[in-house]
């Protein structure tokens, strides 16, 4: 769908975009919220949800749970309105800046789907490596909003 | 290595860290820049440079081109100190971040790998899609820095 990439310098420092999918046809996704910066997610798309996100200004990735094409929100209501995409020096990662107003991005039902942290330093016991809650409130409650829908976390 | 994953409730809302890594043995990294909060990079670790990244505070990463461990900075002298460690709500993403004092994290010579933004809208022709720079100025001369390393870039 995008331009044929065949040149090094054309992908590093050339005008046109030339996204690397990779081996299952995706792109991984970097999400930020625009007014604080922080890290909301990390996704992936395929091209369609690429251009369909590009066209719309509204967030799309690929489902690799569900196995399709997923507009943010469209269960939660949760939507993502695109206010910036780049692309990084190779073209195999997005970066998108949204802006999701007082919502939530997590499906867990934080705001940033990071919202543990992992202690720095000597690990005593790799198996069993306590992390720590940074976020302690949820913004929504998952069994309200997702009903019966699958969870999308898988082991 | 680290705690097996055997219970979804555990990855989500337990407090061991149970990372998940790809078919190919690796996790996703996003590394900000912890003043600016700005996005450095996208790369991969295995568990290995997970862990060496946790105990040295320096960021390691799993360099797909060379495959092999990399501490980032070991050619180009552009270290990372890592600030702060974070893992995403299903444990298959990490964000990593770090102090990289005035120097760059990009191989092609700017501070940011993401130089370059998508313009938003209606798309003309996706195979001639023109993208723009953001960042003009490199911090170093790539040529000075990795003289005869192979580009990490790949078609």
């Amino acid at each position: 769908m995008f331009k044929k990439r065949d040149n090094i310098k054309e992908v590093e420092e050339g005008k046109y975009l030339e996204p690397k999918f990779n081996e299952n046809g995706l792109i991984p996704v970097i999400t930020t919220d625009f007014k604080t910066g922080d890290i909301l997610m990390h996704g992936y798309m395929n091209d369609e949800a690429l251009k369909k996100t590009i066209e719309t200004k509204e967030a799309h990735y690929w489902s690799r749970s569900r196995k399709s094409i997923w507009r943010k929100g469209q269960i939660s209501g949760f939507q993502q309105i695109v206010k910036k995409i780049k692309i990084d020096d190779d073209q195999d990662a997005v970066w998108l800046s949204v802006d999701i107003g007082n919502g939530a991005s997590c499906h867990v039902g934080y705001r940033s789907c990071f919202y543990r942290s992992i202690p720095l330093g000597k690990i005593k016991n790799t198996e069993e490596l306590e992390i720590k809650f940074e976020e302690k409130m949820k913004i929504f409650d998952p069994k309200k909003v997702y009903k019966d829908e699958p969870n999308p976390t898988k082991l």
